[in-house]
């Protein structure tokens, strides 16, 4: 199934939203408007808003608060692009998704800036959902992802971390602001409690799987496909899952742990050799399918809607990417 | 008069919230509590917090709202302190109040998610006070002063700059968040529009004047009172008003354009030589007390309370300081 079919339910409000990021663009600074043309395109997935709009259609109340629904979707996919801006400039990538980074066009001081600007407009679009509970979820979010990157950057190149730590990092850098996009959306529609704890439910588990195949990409894709180099991950010192296999499997002769000792690039391709080499791409698809399954599991009491089909349709197409 | 007289009328409210801003600390992640106790010490100057306090105060109806203000003035706190954090990386500052900045300390990675971080909390702090309308000023707010810095920034040490755009570059960056703070805490107490607006004039007016006079400090303090080097301004290409006036009297044979040009450290030293050997900096006393004037001049139509008495002694204070 492609994306567009599954978003199919919502596709007239996800082009209202495409067009609202795009016109994000329109200020009178000539030279900022040029570069939010280059850093907020709204093509892409835009998978962000359209959970928020998938998760608010579920409830046949979404049509009394679609005005509301339209802001919040904006407002996920400005903040996921101000911190993609700022990890950037921290991780000092040279390209994303095939395009230069802001960072290494205009240097660092430019890529924090322009992620502020970003962060704010965010934030005007989040305060147009006039509803104070969606507000603080939205600056919760941002406070989750930015105190699990610390945590990131101060733990990178250690190569002894548990499972439960990369979850907890995984579900800081993605699940919050999936789960914060799917929350707001059934919040934001008039959703009762019970139903936006499920779809908080949910968003938390499809982030941690959405990301589980994004590490796994990393390690099976091109860096045609990718944007950027095979194995950049574990280059910057993260961990992810599939390494963390490796060395689960090979504690006394890993080359994991050589390169965090040595930095030696040839540590990194022998880890992708061995990766690929070995069932473990195999075990992280499953493991990314165990969490699918938890984020589906309560779906079904939930009303029948297209939309809600359509959330678990998206689960069958995330954990597939790249099979 | 001290800063300590003036704030008395709102002292005890402006204390609980010194107690709210030290209390950030307390997070689970510990190395994260030992970063946010060195750069959120709920000391120093709090003039932003103590802004929305008297402006809100000023307003009988003040007591109804009580709960909300504080929340606002915590908030505007921590975003001045959230770009303070950002601002020394872009400049890469060492120090700051005679502190080590973030960015010396751990490196302009931490900085950055350190000020997202902090951003987060104030918006935590802003969608507590229930309003809509105070949440999408702080979001605008924002705005204005990270695309001002992008301003800033793209134009350093370019001489040919009016007065206009040095006034509108210091309302970016300091003008609109005191206007943020007393506009709120006018909204938030609950005056009418026209009383509102007569506090958003104040804090425009008074943070533009405030920054002039931290302008002149630049020339004329020492580094011990800055804590960071004399003429630091000029160094990193920043036109402040001392520097302007003194192009503007000696065109054809000027230090300012010469270090622009050469970036020579000795145009620094002879520009700052220059400037205090002239009445420039009696001129900037004058024109930051005009703007003072300005933002005073329709207070005597509010209620007529010892917080605006405050306010009105705020700006005396303010162009007072280093003379």
């Amino acid at each position: 199934m492609e994306l567009s079919d599954i978003y199919a339910p919502v596709g007239d409000e996800l082009a209202a939203i495409q067009d609202t990021l795009k016109g994000i663009r329109k200020v009178k600074y000539e030279w900022l408007a040029r570069q939010l043309a280059h850093v907020v395109r709204g093509t892409g997935k835009v998978i962000r808003p359209a959970l928020t709009l998938l998760a608010g259609k579920t409830f046949p109340s979404f049509e009394v608060n679609r005005e509301f629904l339209r802001p919040m979707a904006v407002s996920v996919e400005l903040m996921h692009t101000a911190t993609l801006v700022h990890d950037d400039a921290i991780d000092k990538a040279a390209t994303r998704r095939g395009q230069p980074t802001m960072n290494s066009i205009w240097g660092d001081e430019i890529a924090i800036l322009m992620g502020d600007y970003l962060f704010a407009k965010a934030g005007e679009y989040v305060a147009d959902t006039q509803s104070p509970r969606a507000i603080k979820l939205f600056s919760q979010t941002l406070g989750i992802i930015s105190s699990g990157e610390i945590a990131q950057f101060r733990g990178a190149y250690n190569a002894d971390q548990t499972r439960d730590d990369y979850y907890q990092r995984i579900y800081s850098k993605t699940g919050s602001l999936f789960s914060l996009s799917t929350q707001t959306g059934a919040l934001l529609a008039g959703a009762d409690e019970p139903a936006i704890e499920i779809m908080k439910d949910y968003g938390d588990n499809l982030g941690i799987a959405f990301q589980i195949v994004d590490d796994i990409l990393d390690f099976t894709s091109t860096p045609e496909a990718l944007g950027k180099p095979v194995g950049s991950d574990l280059r910057q010192g993260t961990l992810t899952l599939p390494a963390m296999l490796l060395l689960e499997r090979h504690p006394g002769d890993n080359p994991v742990r050589r390169y965090f000792d040595t930095r030696d690039d040839r540590y990194t391709r022998e880890t992708v050799d061995r990766v690929l080499s070995s069932d473990i791409i195999a075990e992280c698809y499953a493991t990314a399918a165990g969490f699918r399954d938890r984020a589906c599991r309560d779906l079904s009491s939930l009303p029948d809607t297209a939309c809600r089909h359509s959330l678990e349709e998206l689960g069958e197409y995330i954990v597939n990417q790249g099979r």
